[in-house]
């Protein structure tokens, strides 16, 4: 791509290093930009190098915070003895969006991944045990998606932790609500079915 | 969407101004910059800032330019008695890509569109009929879209015009190069049998 204009190409440039953003995609973002009054840009390049500088990880789950603590560690109407392990922040507000768990997160930041060069100690599993090791955390329950590489880092984090006290469970598996069974894949459904739960027990949600 | 950071929050909610990018997709570039070096947050905003402050528009054919005339407007190599009229830089990268042309080109910068509230005096038509008026262009090309928006804007600019001496063109509409007939559209196939060109002119190309 041939620019006319050294500027319009840095910034085109700049855009098209975001995932899924191809030099096509950028220049049409910029030009919008280019429509657009000069303070939208200008906001938005503010946002984003602030957010970028100033943002910080809660000192305890890692989740991203303003404060040393994130709102939900530092809230006393949450259950301090359950913690939810999660891959990244986003798992953290899925989970906040169904109102249905009141303990607190652990924020990996990725999952354990050797094809992309991800190990064990470049995860949050470290401070997940030293919070462990304190006993104050009577279940962890896993939620990370169930994939080779999530089954590997929940079994990485199982062994860490087996010599303490902690009960450990994970997300249940199964045929998503409103579902069909037919067009359901065969381990889902032979999971939900091995996994069944007592019939009371749906009647709740 | 509740986030746990102010700072994050305002810098989705930003990026997600731009077309085609909601805020499921701004978040996740949004947690993208915050995995890489503070260094690229701070080149794509600053980029971004400069392009939208600094870049000027060519004077003459309205192109985006770092100088008061655009290189094309500004080259000697250039056929100034020639020139295509475009809706806007895009079409211009297209057109110099195929290194056929060696005029002018004239970005108008938009297409006269009712419905999205674009008339005539949004555009840079004002300024075309006053180069025209000078009498240095000999033939006047539309490259606009073939939609009913850009038919209407080739008119208009037709009616402005037809006191003065020009020659007006309109690109080639015709079966794409490769392309096979039993998959081309009526309208399409009939115009290119209506409007068929010597058979020695195909073998230039």
């Amino acid at each position: 791509m041939e620019f006319s204009s050294r500027l319009l190409e840095r910034a085109v440039n700049e855009m098209s290093q975001l995932p899924g953003i191809g030099k096509r995609t950028a220049l049409r973002l910029v030009l919008h930009l280019l429509r657009q009054p000069k303070e939208q840009t200008v906001a938005l390049s503010e946002a984003l190098k602030q957010m970028r500088q100033d943002v910080k990880f809660c000192k305890s789950c890692h989740n991203i915070s303003d404060a040393d603590l994130c709102e939900i560690c530092a809230s006393p109407n949450r259950n301090e003895s359950v913690v939810c392990v999660v891959e990244d922040i986003r798992d953290v507000m899925a989970i906040e969006n169904t109102s249905s768990f009141k303990g607190l997160y652990h924020v990996l930041g990725g999952k354990i991944s050797p094809m992309d060069g991800i190990g064990p100690h470049d995860l949050n599993i470290e401070s997940l045990v030293k919070k462990i090791e304190q006993g104050k955390i009577k279940e962890l329950i896993f939620a990370l998606s169930s994939t080779m590489e999530g089954d590997t880092t929940n079994f990485y984090i199982y062994k860490q932790i087996q010599d303490y006290k902690v009960y450990t469970s994970t997300i249940a598996r199964g045929i998503a609500v409103g579902d069909e069974l037919e067009y359901a894949d065969e381990v889902t459904l032979g999971r939900s079915i091995v996994n069944r739960i007592p019939f009371e027990n749906s009647l709740k949600s």
